[in-house]
């Protein structure tokens, strides 16, 4: 397995450089104190923990897997001491209020540490605190306040962990089949039960109790969505004073063995009875656990930019090491017997798609992530409009960085040939554990329905436009700068042509609702590439400006401005295939009927 | 796991109807006495062996795998079973010349069903007498009259299997690297030393012998590619009255355990001094080599269809009988809790798309193999035009279909949603076992650079030109068939276009040769769906005069239609983002110094 290493200096570049932390965090009252010494002493000592305890766990959890018993899930060798440190250094506590225990620093930063960071070296471990983020995230919002000290400081501490229980045998999608039944008891409790399949840390070794958030049915409760409601259910019962009671009946029936993230256990949970308390209001479940959905699909964009990066660095170091074939322009390594493959045109191209995808994909997400700090920070329209912007391209980053961070990983394997194929050498298992991405959370498909269905047309165009105005400004501030031309053009050249695409689209949607659904996933693809044009001549720009007052490090800038390029010559012109797609309407999907695909 | 049927009515429709096989068989003096008759017998008879003895075992295959141990490799429960039955059916014999104890079919009929039905039924199982077949053919080339009469026989019986061990631990696309030796012994034999890698079915239990086909260096040997000879080392040496004699010097070390084919044992092979004889001259076995290289890729691209082909059944399967939400247009399925999921617009989209790769990827193979025959069948210049046919699409093949394989496998997973990323229900070990597939016999990037370099721009043209010949006589034979212009307008375009974009990229070669490294994956995949565009006009024609004059299977005929404008539609402006990618040039690749790739 290749070496790993945090790319610590990208991830200052984006922070810093282009988004300019320190003076978004300084304008959020609560982030005031936060200075750039404080976020790079954290960024350095997480890339430490990353590099030099998660990362050489990468495979080990691979390989062995999470083990079931009747008693319950053991984790693989090292995890649990790995959480453990986690614990001990704070981690799980960094991003959470500081009223219940937590050290306040922003949500945003938290997606760069506890997510990228952790989840680029080890994605299926960084998934225990990671869904215990959500349970926590979903009890602090919904919760009252008993259940929230009953509950929340003991997760944010990390003592405990959390979960999120929604999927049924028979439902993934759609929520509104979902069978499992809260009984009300005389105390106010509720008896729990059910069976939920593919509940991620459902059961593991790591932590004191697991509570789990679940989605079930009250008696009388309405069919469908509307008659879904949220519980809190512990593994163990919490006593009045805080500590561990019995065991509840929440049990691990299986685990999954799945293609990849082995070390995550994926577990079937058996509620027979278990004593569960409702959280928030009586059949507005499906609501409040949007609060966790979009943030797990803000999670798993994440995942994919994880995804391209790790694979990049493991097919970067090959590149350069392995010998093979000569330069068609002359040998470049006269003295070895061969040159390094990294001479090879296609090699190139495929070590800059996941750069691209990679860098590309962490500046949207954190600019994503100081939206979301708008948005949470209670600065009425500005934060209104933040959310409006999260409502738009949360779908498109969920879908668009997983698809092109599997493309990456496959990426990895190509370029290692023969090798990438064999478990030991480790690009395989980026290309199964980054597999998932595009389906949980909400597949491909259920993002793209979502962006053209519910917010694009949904908003009559508001929330597209809400974004066509930001890329415009930014057109416009760029405007007279010549170096910024070859970005600026068509940028702005597909800022027209995406309203123009929806527009049309929308008028035949009005005719045939199947309209929408036939262009659904190319138009999120073509938005994808979109927006991550605007991230690329966002970096761009802000290269260009460092490479105009400091010459320090000009390598570094020059390699963002020929990425840039590469992007826009190379990748960017797959929206004409995307555009192609989506303008050829439903009937080439819709006619065959059903019983013809095979004969 | 999904239950897998043999697509015996499509198989009969691409032979019999669109490339009328009888009429063609008849043409060429072996064959002459073929007749539809037999060969859809025979067809019957393999799809029964394929479903209801190696499709079962696919699954168990991956779960198992190969078993290594000093003695040597066993292969998954039930494989070895199989193999007798496949040898006593006599299918290792079906397509070798009678005069070697064969049945004397046609090579692409074998193509047909020992490649196509049994791969697609389970493609690690097809891989033993699928590496068999490659070491017959190439002492059958160019062996000795001695070494055929001694090993051929008991391999076209079955009773021996054959590998090739071309691979070596620090070169793979790299030949001429290899380092093991040949040292002669005075009877005229050799000592062959060193280590293979990667050895497919290097060892196991099915046969009683297995005959090993090595690259090796004799002493003094030229450097590089023309310092290459090629040897016959039997793992048990064969007495001169064909009796297997002892143990040869050459050991299965180790077994690779990999993304996926399980059951196909991938083995270190160490020859220790094993004696072996040379095959054909001296340092020609590179050349020698080739003969087994095409007809490997061949077999590779048709894994490319088999991986297609599978993953849609499933996926077909599964859509039509998992119920989530309800069609755009009303729900479809009232009386269920929600529709089926073919009924939306994307899940239809993944499926076509498979059906489309793995139908259209059968025509042009069925078609190759057509070609395969006229080239192996002395007609003068006909054969030379096969020849060059194939020369100009085998790289396409090859590479084009297992990319879109791959595609086609993931779009399995994901329509299974969640359950597709589970092990039992059988869908992601088709992605993981076809990922191979764009890796051996030479990479997706090594085919694109044997596509433009070596073949087109190498024959200055020639050998497109011989293909845009065909296309154009197509198109001209369809130009007053109103019913096909929505085919032909296209596929005429495009065919001047190809004519255009080699002329452009030939040119800028001429000036840097680095452009045509640049332009290449791009250009073999632009010429993958055009020459799939080809294809998919012929079927359509082939439907639309079905319909014309036979009522009696208008829905098969109009499937096949429709299934011809999704891929119009949807699949060919695909071509559109190549297009632009290929002419984007070289610079945005080769700028970027190697050591500024990360900081």
């Amino acid at each position: 397995m290749p070496e790993y290493n945090t790319p610590v200096r990208d991830i200052q570049f984006v922070l810093f450089e282009m988004l300019n932390a320190e003076q978004h965090y300084q304008s959020i009252s609560a982030y005031q104190e936060i200075n750039r010494e404080l976020l790079s002493a954290v960024i350095d000592e997480a890339a430490k923990f990353a590099d030099e305890v998660l990362a050489p766990l990468y495979q080990v959890g691979d390989k062995e897997g999470c083990t079931w018993t009747p008693e319950g899930v053991t984790t693989p060798t090292g995890f649990k001491e790995a959480y453990q440190q986690y614990v001990a250094n704070g981690w799980p506590a960094m991003s959470e209020p500081e009223e219940l225990g937590g050290q306040g620093l922003p949500h945003s930063f938290g997606g760069v540490i506890n997510n990228e960071i952790v989840g680029t070296a080890n994605w299926p471990w960084g998934m225990y605190p990671g869904l215990s983020h959500g349970a926590k995230v979903t009890l602090r919002t919904h919760g009252t306040e008993e259940q929230i000290q009953r509950y929340v400081p003991k997760m944010v501490e990390g003592a405990w962990t959390g979960t999120m229980c929604l999927t049924e045998a028979h439902c993934g999608t759609d929520l509104g089949l979902l069978r499992t039944k809260a009984e009300p008891n005389p105390d106010g409790s509720y008896n729990i039960t059910g069976t939920k399949i593919f509940i991620s840390a459902g059961d593991h070794d790591l932590s004191e109790n697991i509570i789990h958030i679940v989605l079930a049915r009250l008696p009388d409760a309405p069919e469908g969505t509307s008659g879904i409601s949220l519980f809190v259910v512990p593994k163990f019962k919490v006593n009045d004073d805080g500590t561990i009671g019995e065991r509840n009946n929440v049990n691990c029936g299986a685990i999954e063995h799945k293609m990849g993230i082995n070390g995550s256990a994926t577990c079937v949970l058996n509620f027979d009875g278990a004593r569960g308390y409702l959280v928030g209001e009586p059949n507005r479940g499906l609501p409040a656990m949007f609060t966790f959905m979009n943030s797990a699909r803000i999670g798993t964009a994440i995942q994919g930019l994880c995804t391209a990066e790790r694979a990049f660095q493991g097919a970067l170091e090959y590149a350069r090491e392995r010998l093979q074939m000569r330069s068609l322009s002359g040998p470049k390594n006269p003295e070895g017997i061969a040159d390094p493959i990294i001479v090879h045109p296609n090699v190139r191209r495929m070590l800059l798609t996941q750069k691209a995808f990679a860098e590309g994909g962490r500046a949207l997400m954190y600019w994503l992530g100081q939206h979301l700090d708008i948005a949470h920070s209670d600065q009425g329209d500005k934060s209104k409009a933040s959310d409006d912007l999260l409502s738009f391209l949360t779908p498109i980053a969920k879908a668009f960085l997983t698809e092109t961070g599997v493309e990456a990983a496959n990426y990895g394997v190509q370029i290692f040939g023969g090798h990438g194929y064999i478990k030991e050498w480790g690009m395989e298992q980026i290309v199964r554990d980054g597999r998932i991405a595009t389906i949980y959370e909400g597949t491909t498909g259920i993002q793209s329905i979502d962006l053209l269905g519910r917010k694009v047309l949904g908003s009559g165009g508001e929330l597209l436009k809400n974004y066509t105005k930001i890329v415009h400004l930014f057109c416009k501030e760029h405007a007279d700068n010549e170096a910024m031309q070859e970005f600026i053009e068509p940028l702005n050249a597909m800022n027209q042509e995406i309203g123009e695409l929806t527009m049309q689209i929308g008028a035949a949607a009005m005719e045939n609702p199947e309209e929408a659904g036939a262009a659904s996933v190319d138009y999120l693809m073509y938005s994808g590439y979109f927006v991550l044009a605007h991230m690329w001549a966002w970096i761009a720009f802000t290269a260009i400006q460092a490479l105009e007052s400091d010459a320090a490090e000009a390598d570094f800038y020059n390699a963002k401005l020929a990425t840039a390029r590469f992007y826009y010559q190379r990748l960017l012109p797959r929206t004409l295939a995307h555009k192609a797609a989506m303008l050829s309407g439903a009937s080439n999907l819709m006619t065959l009927p059903e019983e013809h695909f095979e004969f």
